[in-house]
């Protein structure tokens, strides 16, 4: 099954203790549709100017990266910079021009209102309901969001999450939204909010997901020597969670596949810290993805392996 | 094969946001034998004053911890204070009265001297030294520091570290012991100073352990609602890992083994924090264990389970 991601594509400023990189592909929907597509095809909604480089457009068509949605329209693409900290975990948005993004309706194809796997990546919580508005039963939404949006639209929020089947937050956006210090309470309090399948991404610690009868999943992060470039970790995990669970369908999402989706999830983000912008999923290849997954198992089991 | 644990016994008064309790049972051997007692017999070395009560030289005993090796001395029980601030990570020692632990020579007793398993748990690493000048040739030695150590006795610790197997410490410690930022260069940092394994705490993110050959294995931390006091929560992980360790004991050590001791460790650990001091390591059960072992199973591992 294809996924729909809708969500932001900018061109970045990145600067980190070592490096500075200008006008670097980036956006919450270039990472996730460029992760998403490691897994199953990917319908991608989203807006650029006429500034935006066609080898961007080239790369995204390279993959399996359908651009019926992707609206190109006079002015300047949405530009955003910031900078790392020296331990690369603090992060200063340095500026952010919305340009053509400041009015950008994000309109379905008629061939993506009956897509049954939507991941809603990171925008304003308006514009996600404004996506599902025009839907017809998907099977999965999944929505990721950010502490901007709990701080200034949180009433759409919540109505944006009694609409959708997972939320993926980080820890302390869900201690933010429910004033839980406890990630378990906290978990069952965004739940009662709606969504049945709750992600709390812990940066380098990894990530839970919670689920209803009180499943529970604890997802360790892939340990890595050297990072380059923490933007973007998080919507790629959310592109290859919602590419490999779209991928799996059976008709219904059983909570193996969300564990499994979340697994990969993380292997993709950790390849892509690993390089500024979408520079490792460039050239990232399955074998890759292989390799990683299985010491991954080596590294999480514990008990004798087949 | 049985465990022989040696470190402090104290007297501890324990401040949280919620609570205060005086003179508790304390000290990193007391948490350590108790849980290593819950695998294997244990042979313990320690000093205590003659103000110690009784009522907890009956616990030890109601354990199966050797005594023969807890030495008596007129004065008074080494004491702790140490207060939490609200969010239980950060913690203020309030007082140290070293009393009788100031003058402490860990003698081993005849028959502990040929002990296969060894934990030094945390004391000052010239008395851990002092220990193994006493042994004959042990299979497996497990180290426990902190911080002060790494401050203050720096070269006996190096010292130490080119005679045992396994060390264990936290993050911030192994970050401050070989000045690197990542985990993975300072475990192989540490690595090279002598232990073939190590093993770097992260509090309520589990633990890593690192050994020869690449192995590698990360283990999560048991999520818990409620921490009501996480004194002792390394001593009884390193006293977990260790008397897991001596029980499983085949002639050598396995990292298989050692990945089931970690997770051993942190499930004593987990039961340990739910209640002030030892308080809950009173009432645990195999039953307990065995429950939170498959529910540690259940929530970290993401193939078909058998």
């Amino acid at each position: 099954m294809s996924v729909l991601v809708v969500g932001s594509i900018a061109l970045d400023t990145v600067k980190t203790p070592v490096e500075e990189h200008a006008d670097l592909l980036g956006g919450s929907a270039s990472y996730a549709a460029v992760g998403a597509s490691f897994f199953t095809p990917v319908n991608l909604v989203g807006v650029v100017g006429d500034d935006f480089p066609s080898a961007h457009i080239d790369y995204f068509g390279s993959r399996q990266i359908d651009l019926t949605g992707l609206q190109t329209v006079p002015g300047k693409t949405f530009r955003w910079s910031g900078e790392y900290m020296w331990d690369l975990n603090t992060r200063e948005t340095r500026s952010v021009e919305l340009n053509v993004f400041e009015h950008f309706n994000p309109v379905l194809p008629a061939g993506y209102q009956s897509a049954p796997y939507v991941l809603l990546a990171n925008i304003g919580p308006n514009l996600q309901n404004h996506v599902l508005d025009q839907m017809q039963r998907p099977r999965f939404v999944i929505a990721d969001t950010m502490d901007l949006w709990i701080n200034i639209a949180l009433d759409e929020l919540l109505r944006l999450l009694a609409r959708v089947d997972m939320l993926i937050l980080n820890d302390g956006e869900a201690r933010q939204l429910t004033k839980e210090t406890s990630l378990i309470k906290a978990a069952a309090k965004i739940r009662a909010m709606g969504p049945a399948y709750v992600v709390i991404k812990k940066g380098e610690h990894g990530a839970l997901l919670f689920g209803p009868n009180a499943q529970f999943f604890s997802c360790g992060a892939y340990p890595l020597e050297d990072i380059h470039d923490p933007t973007g970790a998080g919507d790629t995990f959310a592109g290859g969670l919602a590419g490999y669970l779209a991928a799996q369908d059976h008709g219904t999402v059983t909570f193996e596949s969300l564990r499994k989706g979340v697994v990969f999830g993380s292997i993709l983000a950790s390849f892509n810290v690993e390089k500024f912008s979408l520079e490792r999923l460039r050239t990232l290849t399955q074998a890759d993805i292989d390799e990683r997954y299985a010491s991954f198992r080596r590294m999480s089991q514990f008990e004798v392996l087949a």
